[in-house]
């Protein structure tokens, strides 16, 4: 798949050099870390969860770090590294690979536009622009904005002001409000008795497409993978979408709404206000999701929901009335 | 009623050509598009919902958008233009007139204030202020804070750093901490495939006298109408209040409260933090709600409720004892 | 115990000029306002709620201001001052110490970092630090941020950009990402109509060896006494602490949490997406809290709760199921 443009990466390392007492041959060389759909035959991959069992079938890795559990899920042509803790070893393993993607140190490299570079953007007071960031044709962006290193942002997108841009890809027409941070590593860490051990975000975020973002959102970059608002989609203000999220299209997210991270929901969905979305959640089409509620299970396609936790309208409906 | 000093109004337009297959006589001009209540007899006016009946009665306006269902509640003086999708065609209306309130472009025109301008303000580092703004005496801005075009400020205001103020009429005596984002555009749209329909929002917030709002606050205007945050009403942080909302006199209202669109809040409410309040309501005074509620009815004076929907906090006892 | 290096303290004042109607002895010196755990032999301290009875048995102080059905529960060294209402009596004494801790002014000397007072630090572009703050080695602070008089930050933290810090202690190793608000005074009043009297909140915020905080977070500085986020413990995005607050080690707090005011919060806590503790409460160590619950009774150590109110884990599936 495509290079990280964020992040350098470290490496190869030899596969028996990562992960101690592990049994293979000597020589095989590693390259990166890979979630399962996005990793080649010179990746390491990773399976934690009998969630992704779809996506462990057609994997093209030749290892993948498992547990003991969910070793026998994998194909013929891949190789189990069988760990205690999946977590935990994939972490350290990442960190070998991306050793600066764990905390979000500021841009050093920040400077003022040059016009020259930019000449159809209309900047405002105080942008600070990266290295290599590109932005399209008549996109305007806000006073006091800063972008960061290698973002890459579309035509005609208006960006408000306060806006932080990192590790992200704006397609066109996308509107973003004041205030956002877009791109921050998300809450991802092993927890350690007085020093936890944070978890790289190499991932990116991308906004594709006519997407809006209200104001003040926070939507965290992908750990490995991105993290992914769809075409068309809306999000209202104080919205929060965690590491990994995967929002499809023309979907309408109201206020304050919560994603946990690495969910993926469908196109044409609907949630409302303040609802909270679970982690590692598969929510389909055509979903309908009340306000306030809490969301904790999959949902099918064409869903209509409510309540804390959420079941559909109508069992709602008859548990309020008791 | 006043003039609206933030958007540029075009037309006058024939109503014969605002509105497709109209059945009207060809020479009448309309100036501009009104609720109900502000409408004036030049101006077209809508009527979309039943919670709008007592308003539609005393309207001045000549003509108002409707639905088939809707239209016999009109009064005698006002002929109803009967339409399949009212918000739908009000929004394309409502487009005509005011051709750049849809998208928060952010002000071309921000500089850095003249000392001459406004010699008792006092200014942080990096603020920026827009055309025609008014600040009253002994204002306090702290620094990094934006004020955008025609916004007017009254006396003895202490405005914090990070802020973002347009569309909005900050009385006397209003604290606004750090990090608001203030008289923004709503989150309304009509949802269309690939590519959603904004609606223009030409309204304004208007914060009353000795207003006090909490850190990375967002308060949207109204589109058509405004958002009004009434006398001695103090927010906590991250308390967001969508388009429309109007939240009456000494209420307080705890973080992470979030209003959804056009709820009218009565006087002496308290809201505990986190609670929601659905839109289209009518919330009475001397009301307490209780955090973490959801609000998705109306309630009378002096209501006491708790609860997901909430309930009377009797009920909310009982039912919680189960 | 500690000067207040936040504020400027007034006075001593005269026992019987801070309390009308107070039968004491005319000569009795005031020097400042504490609450019971930190007041000395020259301090005026106060009991307001039975939560307190454990904390006034040893407290050092020799008056407390308390009610009519309070005052049995002081120990035979602390002398009641009984009034009718102890917040609104107490509130105006802060006053007197404190006049200017009640509104939160923006810093009028601050200023861009001179390299040679800061040899180690990496400063973004237009940030700006108030006088007598220190700063300590190998920190990084991103742009646009504005760190306010008398803080004081340890070695080898990453501040992010667009954040304020003010009357705030932040320890060694700490991350505080992009748009948090630190510091800010919380949202204490008495309701007065039309002019609330707001409280004066002399304490401060600390942040402890190695604690994140998310982007767009607030986190209020305590009323009296402090704000306290404990060693490695994370928070999460759009985080609300509210004063007065103390959470302890090794905490995990999902996005979006709230916390209203004086609650205590033990060690090793995780608290999911979305829930809000209420105030005044004790959560005691090891406790588990989940995502969207609502916390409103103390919780013994290794309770795990959901729901809203939050009950144990297995009374919770029960009532769900029904």
């Amino acid at each position: 798949m495509s290079k990280n443009i964020f992040f350098e990466r470290k490496g190869p390392f030899l596969l028996n050099k990562l992960i101690n007492n592990v049994n293979v041959e000597k020589k095989i060389k590693i390259f990166d870390v890979k979630p399962l759909d996005e990793a080649n035959t010179s990746d390491l991959t990773f399976l934690d969860s009998i969630n992704y069992l779809e996506a462990v079938k057609s994997t093209k890795a030749l290892f993948c770090l498992t547990s003991e559990r969910l070793k026998n899920y994998l194909p013929k042509n891949c190789k189990a590294i069988v760990v205690k803790n999946v977590l935990f070893e994939l972490c350290n393993i990442t960190r070998k690979f991306y050793p600066s993607a764990d905390i979000d140190t500021p841009d050093k490299f920040l400077n003022t536009p040059k016009k020259k570079n930019f000449p159809t953007v209309k900047f405002g007071y105080n942008v600070l622009i990266g290295r290599k960031c590109k932005i399209g044709k008549n996109t305007v962006i806000g006073s006091n904005t800063i972008i960061e290193q290698n973002v890459l942002i579309g035509d005609n997108c208006v960006i408000g002001s306060h806006v932080v841009l990192r590790n992200s890809l704006i397609e066109n027409n996308v509107v973003i409000q004041d205030g956002c941070k877009i791109g921050l590593k998300g809450f991802g860490f092993i927890p350690l008795k007085n020093k936890n051990l944070r978890f790289p975000h190499i991932g990116k975020v991308v906004l594709k497409n006519n997407a809006e973002i209200g104001s003040n959102c926070t939507i965290d970059r992908g750990s490995i993978g991105d993290t992914i608002i769809g075409k068309n989609t809306f999000l209202d203000n104080q919205v929060h979408v965690a590491h990994n999220i995967k929002i499809g299209d023309n979907c309408m997210i109201a206020g304050q709404v919560g994603f946990a991270g690495s969910s993926i929901i469908g196109d044409n969905v609907s949630i409302g206000g303040q609802a909270g979305v679970s982690g590692h959640l598969k929510i389909g089409n055509n979903v309908k999701i009340g306000g306030g509620s809490g969301v904790i299970n999959n949902l099918p396609d064409g869903s209509i929901v409510m309540g804390y936790p959420a079941v559909s309208l109508k069992e709602f409906i008859r548990k309020s009335k008791k």
